[in-house]
């Protein structure tokens, strides 16, 4: 596997290659077994897979966790080759962002509820991020996981308005065997908080029980999810359509449940399609 | 030539190229000898030759000349055709543009003075769909007037920010055997207009003998071209360096001067760099 640092050197491996059937995993680093099922499936998928790791310091806001944010690198590099990466893009801040950037505003209206409210111009710097990165590797394909639901619709959005090349490619949620969503946020619970934490999955599936049961109604749901999450400080219960609409009733097979709850200090978020 | 009016049909020519040596020169049509010039250049540069026709609304403000702006298709055709392009790309606004559009919002410094002084915005709607176009047709070089030497100056930035793979070729301002410098809204001017309109490239080079016999002061170069702009109502005169900042003094061979001006209802610009 190749390790590139500078764009010079990934451009160099990317021209090298004789194929565009490249598949391309962007990360925060800290790589769990979410971003492992991510990478393998890439490598099932195409005959080339880069894995970029980079905490994009332009999609966090002022007091949000940056600073903190796990970075280990060295098991980083060791996880993404055990998962058959052909190569690794670290690039430097420095390259990515110079004085006077261009910038994306990413889609209001998808962009402005759920996280968008509570973390503004959080997207902007994904997609901002996220087209460089587009730009640069020229994959065939790249992959996203489902846990950040709003991020991949808006990814999808964004290549869609733009007309990038690129197939976006969702991928399922990875849980713990106890029913945690693996994230990188999980390192900076300890143990009473991992147990608390367990109430999101709990919530979501409590939802989906009621679904089957014929339950619709967004109201009964979320009250129902609500009881199971306190007292933990609920940011929001919501149930969607695929363009983030609140419904009043679900609509099988169509619907999209999210929640963000804070745990201690740690926010965590977690979703379902039903 | 092939004329290209859908999205699809635009994919289905880029993909039916066997090369991708080709050249793209966008256009808003109403082309003159100046697009002439461009297209001209782009085809002894490259393999195929691109020019895409289309009336960007994104680019005019409210109360500016959108509606008015001149179309004439046929004859753009025919000239596209006659300066040895291999297609014709006009799209329609409803393919380009649809609901929560993300967007881009052009290098802030850069976008923020002069024309995107007057016109705020205007940068931003030219580098969302140039964004568009090079993401539909990857040409290998697009080709730009010095004519609107601040739009040149933000797409290379932005090209240079989004990591675009295309090499951005900038071309000398066309001009009539009086000087004037042809532009598609010089349709706009009377008879009357355009022997007023004369002074804009009198008045550069009056800036220009004054600095070749030894004058460098911004102002004192200034005070000379206004006396030959007025009566006209100016919009700005401004002696700058490559990133629009203003010089107190012209230093040779990395200067630009800029200057809009109201020529009856219509607004011309034109500069040069010394």
């Amino acid at each position: 596997m190749q390790i590139l640092r500078t764009i010079q050197e990934l451009k160099a491996w990317r021209k090298a290659l004789n194929t565009n059937d490249i598949g391309f995993v962007p990360t925060m680093g800290a790589l769990h077994n979410g971003h492992a099922s991510l990478i393998q499936k890439a490598t099932s998928e195409n005959s080339a897979v880069i894995v970029s790791i980079f905490v994009n310091p332009k999609q966090f806001l002022a007091g949000e966790d940056y600073t903190q944010y796990p970075r280990k690198e060295q098991a980083d590099l060791a996880m993404a080759k055990g998962c058959g990466a052909s190569a690794c893009f670290l690039p430097s801040e420095d390259e990515f962002y110079s004085g006077d950037d261009t910038l994306i505003s990413a889609p209001k209206e998808l962009a402005s509820v759920l996280e968008g409210q509570i973390r503004p111009g959080h997207f902007d710097g994904v997609c901002r991020v996220l087209n460089k990165f587009f730009n640069l590797i020229k994959p065939q394909r790249a992959y996203f996981g489902q846990k950040d639901a709003q991020q991949l619709l808006i990814v999808q959005k964004m290549v869609k308005d733009f007309f990038i090349d690129i197939e976006i490619k969702a991928c399922q949620i990875v849980r713990e065997a106890d029913g945690l969503a693996i994230s990188s946020r999980n390192a900076y619970l300890n143990e009473a908080e991992l147990l608390e934490a367990l109430k999101l999955s709990r919530a979501l599936k409590k939802a989906k029980s009621l679904i089957d049961l014929g339950t619709l109604s967004s109201a009964e749901i979320k009250k129902a999810m609500k009881e199971i999450l306190e007292p933990l400080e609920i940011d929001y219960i919501a149930i969607t359509d695929k363009n983030l609409i609140a419904r009043d009733n679900v609509v099988l097979d169509n619907t999209l449940i999210l929640l963000a709850v804070r745990v201690g200090k740690t926010r965590l978020i977690d979703n379902i399609w039903v």
